[in-house]
């Protein structure tokens, strides 16, 4: 990385936290010449001069999310940070005005203001039914204050910083440890919030906690939140570089994943930036060897061909790059990273800017015609802490036309999903083989007053919501959060040097004591087939047998199978806990060949899906929603392989897009697999291998080793009559 | 409509079908010159190009649709088609060379050709499984055949004219009457292959067959074809005119609905086309008061946002104005129409034009920015060849912001269903409330062979399936295709001249004999409203009691609800016949107030029902899908309202689109609904009058005339102590 910095600032300054005198300087002299960053002053304009027309409004704090006085106090700070920020660049005394006299409204009502009357949280907020949206309130009042901070009076200032701002800050803090002193995405809003506030106060004992956190929280070890997650662990860390520290692998993969990524992506970088304009020589933006840039980068990564990030662990499906922390996150990386050029062209797909310096290089190397398109390749991102706790493979082909995403990760924290090794399957901006994502309308009051829903812990979480193995019908870690949490899948091997092949082999061995499972994604790009295809080798060793299930959740219609279903008359639950008890049995079969196939059609695209079965196997047809008391799930389809009764297996599965349909062509093209037929032609400890006929009567051959991972170890391997030599974790043989 | 007419031409000039001498002349002149005609030829070169650098191939026929064989002779004729209009355009003789040994390869093997294999078709053809598709080729090839007419020698002329043309022709209609003299589209594209083929080969005795039919077919009256249509009635017409005549209103509807329409349009308008072309003096184009031209505004008219066609009666979702056929409606309809300037905008959208002078003048017009949105507004269809079988209303608010399709037609011969007063609703391009469409994987062979399946007459075609009435859970005319086809619904009135309220009401008293059901469905733009809803009255007179279903097929997840339901932990077919054979019941509620609301989420927009209820009233959730053994339908909810053991009743109910839903910004916006409460404040058999009271407690009223549709009449009612007064079949009151 090649840093650009401004030089380090007056501290006494003014605006100086985000928005700087510096910057401030350059935006007027860019003002009418730099499209983008017009565009983006006139849209904030239109809303803020909307906001304006109607009034102030700081209601007592009523409502739970979804509710009006939550809308109102959480528009509040966006728009006041807004106002700010034209003020600066406007120089337009109303927008002053009006944060002024909202500041000053928020300071008379705060003086008295009881705890939040909603109290349903571990740490219930005052404006808010939580701390963590008071801290959103802070982080972005702090900006708004800053950019006023020379508008005001020493007495205005005075009274906000005494009734308001240092109060506040105490209360998310001090009277609220549970909450501020843990490693999670909460405390990271609040130490970012107390921080951004001492800087623009100059209060260094407020800087410090938010650094460190609370020195002695007198909180017990033990102890959880509502969604379950820990708050006080044994030798537990606190403050904001603990937790950027923490949940950050090396590779800047964020272990509750994409979708709080996304969420704690905004404290993270804002309360860096902070520092870095205010107290460089700290190096909070540099913390950990540039992790929050390169943060920016795996959470780019996590995002289909739309830009909306992969649903891992609780994450609502829709979330994309489009949001405004990420419009954040690409004008802060690009501007304080080493200014890449793919960065531009995602910012010109956002259509908005930052309305600071940041923003506005952005948008003056959008004009200069700079952007390259941002291409997306395959990618292994490790988890934990050191990078030794497993990770996230996603392998891609071509531009995004099939991506799979492999997690062979840690627990997550409390938002992790017990679904090791599990994957999920796109085609371009198309989910083909879905992660279920979490279980919550996110905001919509009448569903559970927007929170999490009780399926999403007895579905969303479960083992067989998954793509991936369930055993004995059973969650991973026995759905237990405490073991989870001390386990982490392995990486075996990860390969993407080649475009005809790519693998990722993980292992786990803790989810079902006893069992090792391990499992092998390839991306393989057959010469004599029109599209790559994904084969997937799932080995399970066992100390003994056990009744295996392996979902595949697809999309659209079924269009043809090679075996004979029954479909019951009357739907039931597939079974009464772990998940199960939220599936519909569709239909059952039996298989009627080696090579067990099932064909749909989704948008426009053909799938097969090739399985190798043994004639006691059952093909199972689910779909979700039983015990739905309040339609909160999807109504969405599965076909599953159910193996019982036994103890080592090797499950082998193609997964094949093909051909095409239109509704306005009517044109079917390719609607049949090029598989004929898969066959396990040699499997033990050392090797598996698989041998794939197309329907031409050609063959190909993939062999994984399964102990040795070296890259450069030789293998000799004897099948038959034939004698196979290569190098590395994998083989890869055509005409075998 | 003014007429620009190209000369009458040379009937033994060549080309002279639908491509001219004097337009090649003209497309000659301007290529390179006018972008979207260069665009489509350099397209169609592509295609046209890679197919000759395949090599011709013209298979033993074989197979059945979804086939190989089906497949390459219906793209054979496709790329001759348009191989013979780049030998004109390009001059460049490997196109023409292409045509000659196709065609001669087909002459080579039609003479002993057999009728095809797959027998499974009331009329199966030679090159395809049934005639429809050998009249499809014959279509294509006369065209092709004229464009190269003048670089065959005569000999190859009399050898393709006397062993495959007429021949052909005489299979199609002489050796199949019950195909080719019906009223139905499969006959219209016989009766236009015949045509087309007899114009370019100068034969009058063809042309005159294709006009008027075989004049003795020999057939009984009576009999029916693969999909139950009736094949010969009493004193049935036949011939091409007929086949305008009949199923065209005089609004240009087709009573087979838009799906078969644009189907048919292609036939229809292309032999109308090379017969103004060859022998304008019969006026074919101008038939019927110019109702071709009428059924492509009619066409345009019956599409959502995106140019999708309503799917009424058998229609594929998602078959659009994209669809070659409407490629050529759009370029014949402007070229002989008024040049009306909002077609060219949907030829930009289409970005494709025809090969011919129609094309050219498009392409024009187009590069001369002369386009313009084509605007969509409200619109009355009326049914039956003189205009007066019911008919097909579409609301229209906005810009296609609420569309409602109401349908009170006729039966719509064979692939008519069982939807008397059925209606759907739509935003922009999006089904808010769905018409099933059809249960057929058109041209996909592994679904029954991409024909139409079981459940299209089970499912697709029944009474419950529709957003209409169900009595007694009985089809209408108890599903019975001939009573139905002696009846159609009535227009009581409709009225589109006040943007504010628009209404369409309509009469079925032949559906349930002894039942009169009358429903009325209004468009309010109601001031205090954030937008426009739909209110929906049925007004039920019976002669005695019966049991009442009135359904609501929505998409989405269901987000709140003012009644308490159970959902059974299995789910069980509602009944065993007429469509409820295959609706899973998911739960059953009871109302828990006299307005009962139920309000969904889909696509980032909430939709509230709310419905008049009484206390013994029962809501019912559903899911199609039960009973079906083969994965044939698509698993989607529906909302149903029942009153059981009653005699007259009045369904009343609101639809209402509102606020919004961002997964980016999680914002959930205006997420309840306007409405506090509905109240049939009158009801007798003259009038119905319906209360609206908004949550802020405003109340509007509106009222329907029952017996008098008079536009022009003075009405008085007097409800409570308040006399109300207007003039016309309906009121609207505001603050009544
Ligand atoms: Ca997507
Ligand atoms: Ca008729
Ligand atoms: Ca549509
Ligand atoms: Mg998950
Ligand atoms: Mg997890
Ligand atoms: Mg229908
Ligand atoms: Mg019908």
């Amino acid at each position: 990385f090649v840093f650009v910095f401004a030089n380090a600032l007056n501290a006494k300054e003014h605006p100086s936290l985000i928005l700087t005198k510096e910057g401030v300087e350059k935006i007027r002299d860019n003002l009418g010449k730099v499209p983008l960053f017009d565009a983006t002053v006139e849209k904030i304009k239109a809303e803020v001069d909307k906001e304006i027309a109607l009034g102030i409004d700081t209601p007592i704090p009523k409502d739970f999310s979804g509710g009006y006085t939550h809308y109102r106090h959480k528009q509040n700070f966006v728009i006041a940070q807004q106002a700010g920020a034209l003020y600066q660049i406007l120089q337009d005394e109303k927008y002053a005005i009006y944060v002024r006299d909202m500041l000053l409204q928020y300071e008379a009502m705060y003086k008295d203001l009881p705890v939040h009357p909603q109290v349903r949280s571990y740490a219930p907020g005052k404006l808010f039914w939580q701390c963590l949206n008071d801290s959103n309130w802070l982080v972005f009042m702090s900006q708004a204050y800053d950019t006023i901070y020379d508008f005001l009076s020493s007495e205005e200032r005075e009274k906000l910083e005494n009734n308001l701002f240092r109060p506040f800050a105490d209360y998310i803090s001090l009277a609220n440890p549970a909450f501020y002193n843990r490693i999670h995405n909460h405390s990271t809003w609040g130490n970012a919030a107390v921080g951004m506030i001492g800087l623009v106060m100059d209060d260094q004992a407020l800087i410090q906690r938010a650094l460190y956190g609370i020195q002695d929280d007198g909180l017990a070890v033990g102890g959880v939140d509502d969604d379950g997650g820990t708050i006080k662990s044994e030798n537990q860390k606190r403050g904001f570089l603990a937790n950027l520290e923490e949940p950050f692998s090396p590779d800047g993969y964020y272990t509750e994943g994409p979708y709080y990524q996304r969420y704690a992506m905004y404290p993270f970088l804002i309360f860096a930036t902070a520092m870095q304009n205010k107290l460089p020589e700290y190096g909070v933006l540099q913390h950990k060897d540039n992790v929050l840039l390169k943060g920016i980068d795996a959470l780019l990564n996590l995002t289909d061909a739309d830009g909306d990030f992969f649903p891992l662990n609780d994450g609502q499906k829709g979330m994309s790059y489009f949001t405004p922390s990420l419009v954040t996150a690409v004008n802060i990386g690009y501007y304080y990273g080493n200014q890449n050029p793919e960065l531009l062209s995602i910012a010109e797909k956002q259509n908005e800017v930052l309305l600071d310096q940041t923003g506005l290089a952005v948008a003056i190397g959008v004009q200069a015609n700079m952007a390259e398109p941002y291409t997306k390749h395959s990618v292994n991102l490790s988890d934990g802490a050191n990078g030794d706790e497993g990770g996230v493979a996603v392998l891609r082909s071509g531009q995004e036309d099939l991506t799979a995403v492999f997690k062979y990760a840690a627990q997550g924290l409390s938002h992790g999903h017990y679904d090791k090794l599990s994957f999920s399957l796109y085609r371009k901006g198309t989910e083909v083989l879905q992660d279920y994502g979490l279980v919550r309308f996110v905001n919509v009051g009448q569903k559970g007053g927007g929170n999490y829903l009780k399926e999403n812990a007895s579905w969303a979480k479960s083992t067989i919501a998954h793509n991936t193995l369930s055993q004995n019908q059973e969650m991973h870690f026995g759905g237990d959060y405490k073991t989870g949490s001390q386990h982490h899948s392995d990486l075996h091997f990860y390969a993407d040097h080649d475009e005809k092949v790519q693998v990722a082999s993980a292992l786990e061995t803790n989810a079902y004591p006893g069992t090792r499972m391990h499992r092998t994604i390839a991306f393989i790009n057959a010469n004599d087939f029109s599209e790559p295809f994904m084969l997937d080798i799932m080995k399970v060793s066992a100390k003994k047998a056990h009744d295996y299930d392996l979902p595949f959740y697809y999309f659209g219609q079924v269009i043809q199978t090679n075996f004979d279903y029954i479909k019951p008359s009357s739907l039931s639950p597939l079974g009464d806990k772990n998940g199960y008890q939220h599936l519909y049995l569709e239909a059952t079969g039996k298989p009627s060949a080696d090579t067990t196939q099932f064909s749909w059609l989704h948008e426009g695209k053909f799938y097969t899906l090739s399985t190798l079965t043994a004639p006691s196997d059952e093909i199972l047809m689910t779909r979700i929603g039983a015990n739905d008391p309040d339609f909160n799930l999807r109504s969405e389809p599965g076909v599953m392989l159910r193996r019982n009764n036994t103890q080592d297996t090797v499950f082998v599965t193609i997964v094949e897009p093909h051909g095409s349909y239109s509704p306005v062509t009517e044109l079917s093209l390719n609607s049949n697999s090029a598989i004929k037929s898969l066959e396990l032609l040699h499997d033990d400890k050392a090797y598996t291998a698989v041998r794939i006929e197309d329907v031409k009567g050609k063959t190909q051959l993939f062999v994984v080793s399964n102990l040795d991972a070296e890259k450069t170890r030789e293998h000799t391997l004897t099948i038959g009559s034939k004698n196979y030599r290569w190098e590395g974790p994998y083989a890869y043989i055509t005409a075998p």
